[in-house]
């Protein structure tokens, strides 16, 4: 094997950080791989526009086929985003047994199967670790370190910008919005932040994950969202004073056979690993039955370290070119979807509501807990200085789905209740 | 291929975990290897004395040469530990064509490059991942996850015990003979916890670490090692008080072309990941050019968190095997040993004297500094309660080593000073 020849499709700021590694790098992948690795054409949108990259005699092109089709290329790698297009591409470079690395976590969370499969028939391989928390090798470790472990839970800061908002509404007692704008100005957030503050970037995070980690396929569709966009001060006040550090985290969890998949605002001890995790940081802490407790820690996007994943599986498929061992690395799911029910979904809760000061409404309170069978862990009174209310944080113990959610439909239903402000999960005890 | 047939050397507590986890997780093994994998022989000292394992037909044997020459066993698992005989097991294992996966860290460290080699020489796989920081799966990481990168530095919390003992003293204001005490009861510390405390455990898996993360043949002899064992509740009071966690760092450094290796008690600010990792966990930070900070926590012993490594390690072999391209992970070293002198290692120091109070005092001690063009970072000076003395705290800016060294000549030689009473690296703050 005298060379590898790249085709890159897109040139932005990934594409130019790969680029760049594959040039900075050349001795050390030279090393590992055995031969020279070199980047012959890259796919834009427009091949006149000035790039403030060193292209080395790279050629651009805007027609895909002058990467999809060359039989020179022997490597794709897709970081232009997108899902439609995209996928069409990659079907495509498979077809005409190119293997290709992708950084894409929108295609592979809708996609991935078909695509694996697609690669599978092909004999190609299909790496995709930069999809997943940017910098930090988790795929390959899920995959091969823990390799014989049986993963049971897995929980993931896994969206930068909704950890920077909520690191500086705690550290610095800001509100939501003044954080977001802050965080659009220093680029870490988009002009539309949806995608990130509801939560749905890290949905397709924790999907890819689970059908990795449980190797059981998950779809977009099986995992419950909701974001942080209804994050308020108090309610930040409130878990710290409880001793907990709340973050946007993607849940994986696994009883038996079953299991559970979802995004929400988490409340975690302030000892738990995840809690340290600040600003725009990424981290993946993974339980295994027999390993215990693991994280996995690092930069979940930006130029250089979402580069350096994508070039170390371009590494890896070298590897495989110069061994001929090239499509043996998808290991397609063992076991069928199988989703726990909300009765089979138990969690602690934090709950802040709005209560009328008056005789009677503790008791009508605790009443719909008991009534659910639910003992309540921590209790936490204050009057409120308007309108004769009184402020009640609640964390209970363990509960189902199914019965906390008719228990907030009888506090809302309540007489005695005003409002209930909020609500949030509680992980990371397991008592 | 029909099955993998394992000879396991050693049946203590990892060796009981590794046979524990084959059976217990042999679906999922099979499905990643494609067929089924069983231990035949454990080599052991006594074949007569009771295990606590489910055996299920493996046959136990006294001789060596039982496992070592049968030609059924296709791979041999090394977690009976020792060097000098277990290094010679090892060689006769891939002379006989045997994969080797090995836990053993004091063999590795010493030995690993003439093992690496010889499995090279005979188309043999040879891992290691156990060998440091028990189920992190940090070698693989350096290896496959970050091979693109080119890795600048690497800090490590790599010995459970002394992380346990510096979190028990610190959060607890416990003094050190007492937690040592507590942790040898509850077998965390060895009866003779020399190589624990005193940084020899650490000083292997970091020159394991930097081999591998450097792609430097580093020897245990190049290791600068110093351990905690001398560490008063004094120093810690004072580190928190400037902001700062102790802990036991095995250190890996690399400056252009040049490299530093050491273990030593080491200040990191609060906020600095690694200060986050509490008694008896592990931790690997690492730094690289490209993705920058990173971080790897989790079990660094214990019997499950280890076996999974080994059988991590076995589950690789076994793919290899399926796809005929063992023996060709083992990458050696690109570059030849170039070791920093002691005027090229620059770090910040943290400095405890007793001082005589009295006029004058304060000008000779800075003045020494000064006299080495060194400024102050940090100055705390409170009067201690016996002998007229006054407790002098200093944090330096970054010197070298070369000139650290006269400096503390020169304050043990200062007749203003009474003693220096503790010298301490800082690190984690790049300014």
């Amino acid at each position: 094997m005298e060379s590898i020849s790249v085709g890159l499709l897109g040139l932005g700021t990934v594409g130019s950080g790969v680029v760049q590694i594959i040039d900075q790098h050349q001795d050390k992948l030279m090393h590992q791989v055995g031969c020279k690795v070199s980047v012959k054409k890259i796919l834009v949108k427009d091949t006149n526009k000035k790039r403030d990259v060193y292209l080395n005699g790279t050629r651009l092109t805007d027609d895909p086929n002058e990467v999809l089709a060359d039989p020179d290329i022997d490597v794709v790698i897709e970081v232009m985003g997108g899902v439609d297009q995209t996928r069409e591409y990659i079907l495509k470079a498979l077809e005409n047994k190119k293997h290709v690395v992708t950084a894409n976590k929108d295609l592979m969370a809708v996609h991935g199967s078909e695509l694996l499969q697609t690669a599978l028939e092909n004999k190609c391989d299909l790496f995709y670790e930069a999809s997943v928390a940017g910098g930090i090798p988790i795929l390959r470790s899920l995959a091969e370190g823990l390799a014989s472990d049986r993963i049971t839970k897995m929980m993931g800061i896994v969206n930068g910008t909704t950890n920077y908002i909520l690191t500086k509404m705690s550290q610095e007692g800001r509100d939501y919005e003044e954080v977001l704008k802050e965080a659009q100005e220093l680029g870490y957030a988009e002009a539309d932040p949806t995608s990130d503050v509801e939560g749905l970037d890290a949905a397709r995070k924790i999907a890819i994950l689970a059908t990795l980690g449980f190797s059981m396929k998950v779809d977009l569709d099986d995992v419950h969202v909701s974001g942080i966009s209804q994050v308020t001060q108090s309610d930040l006040n409130y878990c710290d004073q409880l001793g907990y550090t709340m973050k946007l985290i993607g849940l994986a969890n696994r009883t038996k056979s079953k299991v559970e998949i979802s995004v929400q605002p988490t409340l975690l001890p302030h000892s738990h690993p995840l809690a340290a995790v600040h600003n725009e940081f990424n981290a993946v802490y993974v339980y295994g039955e027999a390993v215990g407790e693991t994280m996995f820690y690092g930069p979940g996007a930006g130029k250089l370290p979402t580069a350096t994943a994508v070039v170390s599986d371009l590494v890896e498929v070298a590897k495989n070119m110069r061994l001929e061992v090239n499509g043996n690395s998808v290991v397609l799911p063992q076991y069928p979807k199988n989703l726990k029910s909300d009765d089979e979904i138990n969690a602690k809760y934090f709950l802040r509501i709005h209560a009328k000061d008056q005789p009677g409404t503790f008791a009508a309170l605790t009443s719909v807990f008991s009534g659910q069978n639910v003992s309540l862990e921590k209790i936490l009174q204050l009057p409120l200085t308007e309108g004769n209310l009184a402020e009640i944080i609640i964390v209970t113990h363990k509960v189902s789905k199914l019965n906390y959610e008719i228990i907030l439909q009888q506090l809302n239903d309540l007489d005695a209740v005003a409002e209930v402000k909020s609500s949030y999960r509680v992980e990371g005890e397991e008592n």
